[in-house]
């Protein structure tokens, strides 16, 4: 087993650029934090190219592991409390699907890392076939957004780009998109169950763009108490997901 | 206007005491960041005492204003980009009501400040009437909590304390208790809309302890994917009462 001991370290030095969107991006990696969330790589599609820990691990993996002292994990860590290991794993872009099926979620422009982790980790719960994060939003590669999916992450597909193309995909499939927006909307509540949907949610200060409200099938709002300004748009997804997807996945 | 420069002066030493629980207590204060929070403690029936700002002030106050310079206000801030103002309010610690009525949230051990948060700010939104959190769980004055209910946190009574109490006065007002658990519960859907009801969410990690579900009169599960270990306790909290409350309210 290797064993790595000194922060100017050139490994170590390409490792934390992965800590920068453009890190991630030139050298076509992203960590992963923790115990269990490595697991879920592991268990997952997605590939594991090295495991870097301070401690011994006891997850089977047979690629590269990487001993570090606690600095050099200190220096990879993007939790206040390191968490003894860290998976640097590859990315992949993923391609829209010639066929569209089940229920999608779109997001316009979501900043906030701790959102958009919680939608995809929403999304898996509620059986829905994918989350489409639009250009503008927070990197999903990003540490804090994969930390919020709980592990969601590595078990359902995430796709980043323009909306443009998801739009008229949805129209030629005849699947509805129903946007979420507080003027010109109807209450959830009044949409029936159904099965194949893509529900559009929007940035945390703006909501969804005039643009896209324009081309949905129907936008929905969600009823609230007066003296409330708005809902997080995590629990709105939950909210909405769980209302209008007409079969809970139980089985797998 | 009292003008501040030092961050060795008195008061700055006792404001910064706000950071801590303990600091809290002893003072009988805690503070509020930022604009959009500073207008909603206004607006509310909350005592702001003083508001402590780097700039001019546009919000009419009657109060004390403070002047600072920006190394006093970082010193105090607890965001990552100081927001020009803060304002010290007195805290109040609210006594259970003799009548309970309407919708209730009860937490047991909620940990995450941010999760905290979200749940009021969700409460408010569907119309419940207050929320109940437990001894054990975090400190309803952390600033992260304030923030993250986004002003939610002036506009609903938040209680502190024990959960024996509040079992006993809902069982004696006749107010079904709604325990989530993965464990010998029903599909939270099979339950019909009522406008009277607790609903038990728990810990991050452990759910609502064992002592606590015994007391319930029914115990909820969120039906997921299997893929899926969990949902987020914020969104789980909008899922349900959203679901189970009848009469979103609609006005004020």
């Amino acid at each position: 087993m290797k064993r790595i001991e000194s922060l100017k370290n050139e490994r170590v030095k390409k490792w934390k650029k992965l800590h920068t969107k453009r890190g991630r991006e030139q050298q076509g990696l992203f960590l992963v934090e923790g115990e269990h969330l490595v697991e879920e790589a592991l268990k997952s599609n997605w590939l594991v190219s090295t495991i870097i820990t301070n401690t011994t691990i006891s997850i089977p993996f047979s690629g590269e592991v990487i001993q570090v002292n606690d600095s050099v994990l200190k220096e990879l860590s993007r939790t206040e409390t390191p968490q003894g290991m860290i998976a640097v794993c590859q990315r992949k872009e993923l391609c829209q699907p010639a066929d569209l099926t089940g229920v999608y979620v779109i997001l316009d422009r979501i900043q906030d890392p701790g959102n958009l982790g919680t939608i995809i980790r929403t999304a898996l719960a509620a059986g829905a076939t994918a989350v489409v994060v639009g250009t503008g939003s927070v990197d999903v590669f990003n540490d804090k957004v994969i930390r919020s999916t709980q592990g969601a992450f590595f078990h359902i597909p995430v796709y980043e780009g323009g909306l443009e193309d998801w739009f008229n995909a949805f129209e030629q499939a005849k699947i509805p998109v129903f946007g979420t927006s507080l003027l010109e909307a109807i209450p959830y509540s009044e949409v029936e169950k159904t099965s194949q949907f893509a529900l559009l949610l929007g940035n945390e200060g703006d909501g969804v763009g005039e643009e896209w409200l324009k081309r949905t099938n129907k936008n929905l709002y969600i009823p609230q108490n007066p003296k409330a300004e708005s809902l997080n748009v995590a629990v709105a997804s939950g909210i909405l997901l769980y209302s209008l997807k007409s079969d809970l996945a139980t089985k797998d």
